[in-house]
């Protein structure tokens, strides 16, 4: 699979739209930046989508699902079953990414990059496996070279059907049962953190179920020998997942075609730091929904400097907290759009 | 006026909706508690509205406007006049919280507490003033105690139209130049926390204009003689405004009728001391909606043990930061009474 597509360059914001957005802001009725961020977010997406009128009316949401072999080193509280069932249920309408994506009238897609077992033919699943789960990453690596490629492509062909069908904004979701531990090795490996900082939870882990998954990090990392900094795919090739590796890809195709991103939390910030280390450019097309309850995430986002939107204590992958959020960027687009002007309205500005 | 109304008693949320609520969070297809804060605000609102199916559908969003003898000292970043204008914004609606009101379907309403000048005749604003704005309270007492009972009862009517249209949700705003000198000097007056600690720029005062600020609570809390601790109506009448009477009466009403109220930011959150001080089983029927860039709002929100739902830099007033989290309440309610429960989805549970 060849993997040229990756050197196109990002798009870059328009300053002469962001410029106007900003002299635009002054102009409302209010005192000027006491709308706080549904100010800046405005201003921002101006920039991006390059126009007067920012708009996040038109979300495309694409949960990438796949298994991990990590799995069978009892890494997780549910068992691996579950991420074929929650496929079910996405479709179904029942999970929470579905009933927030009927919420926002947003389009809601499911691609299985590689799930252990295959789902039966469902409405609304796109089937772009990179092979049936991951290896078990705590012994061997994750994934080839050539699995790390399929699985990004599927992320970038998420972006080109948001792309065609003219959204505003995209939001990438993750599904797959083991993939916080995934997740964590990769963020370890590119930032240096240890694990026992940056390991939590996940699902539902007790205490002792922590200390076991950083072991099988602490494994998994001493296996790689300490080489991946600075080496984000193959860091995500030996120790990520196929989710993983789609959610990045996602990420620089947004960059690349122009498309704002809104990341989900921890999993999709591992993602999205992948693809910012690949290419800088990508960090000017994400914005942050909210900081998780996962405990790594806080450290990501400082190593990221982004600022997310939301504090919810959230914890639920699925692009949920996203979700969660757009309603925000709604907001401070028909705020900059419809407010009036000083001159307009007739009101003695400050 | 009488009073006597105020003596009514708090409605109590539904112990039972409350734990059948919270069972059924358990039940869904997620980790538990890993939607963090929608969770307990949709168990919240389950107890509160005493139903299965919680929401925050139909909203009434009231503005409260009036006018502040304090802004004879030379307080504010914006002339006097701009509050009757604003008035006129509101119903044009050009102004943030006509916006906001517009994009979650929510009935608005312009409350004319007493503004100097008074409105033209206006749809959609409700003429129950309590006088020609109120006097210096730098110098002399803000009100009279006829004034502060029309003011209250001014909020106490706002919330019987609410409970009349069948609202699941109120929303209280404010509007009047020179209003966060007097909601900071009330907050002072009730907390003991120092004017210099809590006051800010407000509308967009500099450096100078914070210390004059000071200045100016600090003689009128002089005035007053330290006498104030413990007594939140006469706070309220010597210190405070039409518009933050108004608040507290309709938070305590809410309580009485058991309609649940979103606070919105600094100005809001002084009433709602107010008015949990005056019925402290008030507390249990105000949501908080954001935290305010205003620098006493985080010392107010901690002495109420209160967690706002936003933190985006916002310092508008109007409600609009209320208005902003009501998405984040419609997607609470809409998980909770949508989402599959692991048996309905045949998902493996944790």
């Amino acid at each position: 699979m060849s993997r040229e597509w990756l050197d196109e360059p990002a798009k870059e914001s328009d300053p002469v739209m962001e410029e106007r957005a900003l002299i635009r802001q002054g102009q409302l009725t209010k005192p000027e930046g006491s709308l706080g961020r549904l100010e800046s977010m405005a201003v921002k997406l101006s920039g991006l989508q390059g126009c007067d009128q920012p708009a996040a009316d038109r979300v495309q949401i694409s949960v990438f699902a796949a298994d991990h072999g990590v799995a069978a080193s009892g890494v997780s509280a549910f068992p691996q079953a579950v991420t074929v069932q929650m496929i079910a249920n996405f479709c179904a309408g029942g999970a929470a990414i579905s009933v927030l994506a009927g919420e926002l009238g947003a389009v809601l897609e499911v691609v299985d990059v590689g799930t252990v077992e295959v789902p039966g033919k469902l409405d609304g699943v796109v089937s772009q496996r990179a092979g049936p789960g991951t290896a078990n990453l705590q012994h061997e690596d994750a994934m080839t070279a050539g699995q790390l490629g399929l699985a990004m492509v599927a992320g970038r062909d998420a972006v080109e059907r948001a792309v065609t069908k003219s959204m505003h904004l995209f939001i990438g979701g993750e599904m797959g049962i083991g993939n916080t531990t995934a997740a964590t090795a990769v963020g370890c490996a590119l930032t240096g953190i240890e694990p026992q900082l940056m390991a939590g939870p996940g699902t539902g882990l007790d205490r002792e179920g922590v200390s076991h998954k950083v072991a099988v990090i602490q494994q998994a990392l001493a296996r790689c020998d300490g080489d991946l900094r600075g080496r984000p795919l193959e860091a995500l090739r030996r120790l990520g997942g196929f989710e993983i590796a789609a959610l990045a890809g996602a990420y620089i195709r947004c960059a690349q075609r122009g498309l704002p991103a809104l990341v989900d939390g921890y999993i999709a910030t591992v993602a999205a730091m992948v693809a910012v280390m690949c290419k800088p450019a990508v960090k000017d097309w994400l914005l942050f929904s909210h900081r998780s309850a996962e405990p790594g995430h806080r450290l990501l986002l400082e190593t990221l400097e982004a600022r997310p939107l939301l504090d919810l204590g959230m914890r639920l992958g699925e692009g949920s907290g996203a979700a969660s959020a757009v309603s925000l960027l709604r907001h401070a687009c028909a705020l900059h759009n419809r407010m009036a002007t000083f001159a307009d309205a007739g009101v003695a500005g400050g």
